[in-house]
């Protein structure tokens, strides 16, 4: 499958490069494909030092668009909006939002936009065949990062298209021990993303790292 | 410890006064005190029949505050401001809400009022000094009452009383299993209440029973 991912070259992106391009076609999108391409190079030898082999391409964001069949928005809440609106060419594409709208004070809490979650602000945004998905929402970077430890995590997955859903569930089981499971239509996402400041804030009071989440 | 459960015949009260009488010197609150006598009878019996031995009494829910000294909000979100403006004597009490404030349509959503959770509800018609915790807002009530199996679930705690926070961890650590987790100020107990109609569409949308979560 050929994924793009526009902000391929952050913290979150990067790592799902790193996971994802062993067994899917990816397109690292940013908006400097210079950085994409330097991101694309390092991923490329930390796979080849453990034997492993990918599929990846440094573009410019727009790219990562026109070439996915999936794209992964990965990119922080603030930059959502003002990126949609920039990009082009999303129309029958599936559109997966691992975004968390977060905000912090003495503690992190769930901050969503008037729509609802951040999930439903891209689906306002997106042309309206265009099929949006969350998931991956409560995953923190470092661990995608990680390549010494599978992702023993559940992923949530929720979508009003049952079609893009089923594809991204599956894309999930491609990514070795993630659990994705059926969280429910869209309007659902966000007892989803406000799991992330809870997991942030169980973290700080905790002294626990990259702390997620597995629904048993 | 002496614990009182006001709605300690309900669902998750009767599954929660089987894993807590084991240790605990639990009254059993009902509006109901015949009801109450009746669930310590059946308690007793189901913990006799696995040679466990139990303390419990039921009573009225004015008498399970007054004799607790860490009291169980084991009861509906509808329930929860018309009970706790019926009772007194919580003043100095560790008043710990269970309540999950939520709403079915052709999915469960998370349905807060304006005080942000069912939890900040409570610390607003309760007296000044009493000490309000969010906890266990997320194990089902069939998983309290299976005794065939332990409860392998985190429990946040949320609360703005660092010593009641105390108190509560270590009464969860009580419970084989359980692992409690500082979930930081009463503030951030939405984001734990909101988990629960996740998990309950989690358990619709993939046929799974009483779904419950590990934070790892």
């Amino acid at each position: 499958m050929k994924i793009g991912i526009v902000g391929g070259t952050g913290d979150i992106g990067e790592g799902m490069v790193l996971r994802l391009s062993q067994r899917h076609s990816v397109i690292v999108g940013s908006r400097e494909p210079e950085k994409a391409e330097e991101v694309c190079r390092t991923c490329e030898g930390l796979l080849d030092e453990r034997g492993l082999t990918c599929s990846l391409a440094g573009e410019a964001n727009q790219k990562a668009v026109q070439d996915g069949e999936v794209v992964i928005l990965a990119i922080p809440f603030r930059f959502l909006a003002p990126t949609l609106q920039e990009l082009q060419g999303f129309e029958g594409k599936t559109v997966i939002s691992p975004v968390n709208p977060l905000q912090k004070s003495t503690f992190f809490y769930y901050a969503p936009p008037p729509e609802g979650s951040a999930a439903q602000l891209a689906r306002r945004l997106l042309p309206a065949d265009t099929k949006v998905v969350a998931a991956f929402n409560n995953i923190a970077a470092n661990r995608w990062k990680d390549l010494d430890h599978p992702l023993e995590y559940s992923v949530a997955v929720c979508s009003d298209d049952g079609e893009a859903k089923k594809v991204v569930m599956d894309l999930t089981r491609t990514v070795p021990n993630l659990e994705p499971l059926d969280g429910g239509p869209l309007a659902t996402a966000s007892m989803v993303e406000s799991i992330t400041p809870l997991l942030l804030n169980l973290g700080k009071f905790n002294s626990m790292k990259d702390v997620g989440v597995r629904f048993r």
